[in-house]
């Protein structure tokens, strides 16, 4: 997979320079994995890029007629941040679990839930009705700072339900994932491989036009690793990059398939063996957190210091979804995988951008040097760890993608 | 202790009709710690009070004129609760301690920290410094939905500097709290009991006047029983309210101290003995949790579900601070509570709007049935239960204080 770096859409044609920033996390691909602050920085952007980024009063001679020129954004000694690469989410779905969730966190009963009652309603909804809600999530995304997102289908499990899902979806972003192995539908219950011919047939060839990635959920109770080898492999024979949700419930085989077919990403990662954790460290695939997935869902975090030791690159994802983990915020991802998942801020803020970007395969993101897309977020705050410091306040207080504010 | 219900300030003088609410809370005193929903219901306000409050187009009678007159606002199928009180914060102090606090969540090594830098920050500020950062958090709070909040000194620890914070405070809310026994300051490391003198004598002197409450550290390293019960009562003689700080850190003596003084809350709570809950059972003092705290020093949860089975009335709140937990979101202290702390999504709204409220035994805040002042948050969700489902979005829409929207 190449990356889709040309695809700037909605650059701002204006030339913008970002002064009195307090803290500016660069996220420098030269020393991957640190954040590469600079004090008391400015930025300069022009045409929806990073034209130099560096000390306040330091601007090369190159571009000081650029920055002289420039229309002057002062945010008053503020951090500014990369824009967060939010590398997991489901994001078209019809309908809601709140009585679900409210149950289960109540320790009462509850039958009529589960990824099939989303299934049922986002079949029954319309494309009017699930474009008007995806685009309120898009806003709720830029407000909170994320600039890049990954969607999924996976909520409809027909062939025209989840080509729809993905026409929707590449409407506002080019990471689409096809997700027609999310979970067996209930038509097919009594018959999973008769369903896995669909998905590698009449759904693949449907889906792969409006996709760039493929997924599966390898994992007891939905796809055995078998299953899963030979979906993965027909989406990657159609250009398809290759994620997996893997050992999110129980150690199991789907890290190892990852690893074998050079996925880009393995998404939960729980329940790992030391045997995971060495393939992954030997291999370009990132390990994806979702933290707000046991928060939600009152499981065991995931040791993300044990991935950090051995070399791991680790990304932290929203897996925003009506089911098992419904925040959208990197934020707050960020604070819990601090507070329970053993990563320093610094740790936590790089994954949930430059590690998001790693895990999308996309060098123009989850960065801020020059010739990155000028996608950044100003906080409400002197420094990036006031993220972690102070969770659940809104610290987001502007978003700018390609120079152009969203949020 | 009676209410301050009289003392409604920014009242406004309109009338308002809100109408299309999907879901509204009201906590209706007559049902204590139930959330008293109306679906699809109207709120009708005048002059900063809530006049009724019902099921849309079950305008009373005697209402009818007013509904019909009044100024609509229309909130297309949202929920609405009453603002969030919030009963302990710490909001005038200088400086912040994001250096502390990394280094706590990365496993280094930090001796500057710790209470006594707060000090030395906020004694070298000037009155406007604090009170600008203080207008920040203000708004910050407004835009979380909290609409009442109590805000202690503590950081000042000379008569002065105490008198000082409170004058600040006082300017912001009614509810401010004489926190001199917060910390035993350096300059009397040596003979805390000469601070005790100074605290009950002089400086008690200087800030009874600026106060409604007075509050104790009651924990050991801090104020034994013995000094707390000295300064609580020395605090009580002159007309203040009583408030303890205690079993933060271990079960002790506090909790105890607490009831026997009629204390309107003991806070922290997070380590109790049955003796201890059966005394607050037997009680009208408001057992309040503050789960930032435990979040952001990873330290264990206090049972919440303990404490509600016994019968205890519980609080959340903020403990808004630059040490122990930089949060002021009380939705995030919900979605906390109900994940780690044996509270259902119900139990924890509850607790945040009319708990607080117990805890600064105010009757006019904390619910919104006739009579009470009109505070209320519009939620950018259709139910309560999207506060814990959603943790850290920003679901907070607009906030309205006595009928005025403020955030």
């Amino acid at each position: 997979m190449g990356t889709v770096g040309g695809a700037v859409g909605g650059a701002g044609s204006s030339t913008l320079l970002v002064t009195g920033i307090g803290e500016l996390v660069t996220n420098d691909p030269a020393r991957p994995g640190m954040l590469g602050i600079v004090p008391s920085a400015s930025l300069l952007v022009a045409d929806g890029r990073v034209v130099w980024a560096g000390a306040s009063g330091a601007v090369p001679p190159e571009s000081a007629e650029l920055a002289a020129t420039a229309e002057v954004l002062d945010v008053g000694g503020a951090a500014v941040i990369p824009g967060f690469v939010d590398s997991h989410t489901h994001l078209v779905f019809g309908g809601d679990r709140a009585a679900e969730f409210e149950a289960r966190m109540s320790g009462q009963p509850y039958t009529a839930g589960g990824i099939r009652s989303t299934v049922a309603a986002t079949r029954a909804a319309t494309d009017a009705e699930l474009s008007s809600r995806l685009d309120g999530f898009v806003a709720e995304l830029h407000a909170q700072g994320t600039t890049t997102f990954e969607i999924k289908s996976g909520y409809g499990l027909t062939v025209d339900d989840e080509a729809r899902l993905l026409r929707l979806a590449e409407r506002v972003t080019p990471e689409t994932t096809f997700l027609g192995a999310h979970v067996v539908p209930a038509e097919y219950a009594d018959d999973a491989e008769a369903y896995v011919e669909l998905v590698v047939g009449p759904m693949l060839d449907a889906c792969a036009p409006h996709a760039r990635w493929i997924d599966v959920f390898c994992e007891t109770g939905a796809f055995t690793p078998e299953q899963s080898r030979r979906i993965l492999s027909a989406g990657a024979s159609r250009g398809l990059g290759v994620r997996v949700h893997a050992s999110q419930l129980a150690p199991g085989l789907g890290v190892a398939l990852a690893v074998s077919l050079d996925a880009a990403s393995v998404d939960h990662c729980t329940h790992l063996t030391p045997d995971d954790i060495a393939r992954l460290a030997a291999s370009r695939t990132v390990a994806t957190l979702l933290p707000g997935v046991e928060f939600s869902t009152r499981q065991p975090y995931p040791d993300a210091r044990r991935l950090l030791d051995a070399g791991v690159t680790v990304a932290l994802a929203s897996d925003c979804n009506p089911g098992s983990s419904f925040t959208s915020s990197m934020p707050f991802c960020i604070s819990v995988a601090v507070r329970d998942m053993g990563m320093t801020p610094a740790e936590a803020l790089w994954a949930a951008t430059a590690g998001g970007a790693a895990a999308l395969r996309r060098d123009d993101v989850g960065h801020l040097t020059p010739g990155a897309r000028a996608d950044f977020a100003v906080l409400r705050a002197p420094g990036y760890v006031h993220l972690a410091y102070r969770p659940g306040v809104p610290l987001v207080a502007a978003t700018y993608r390609a120079g152009v504010r969203v949020g």
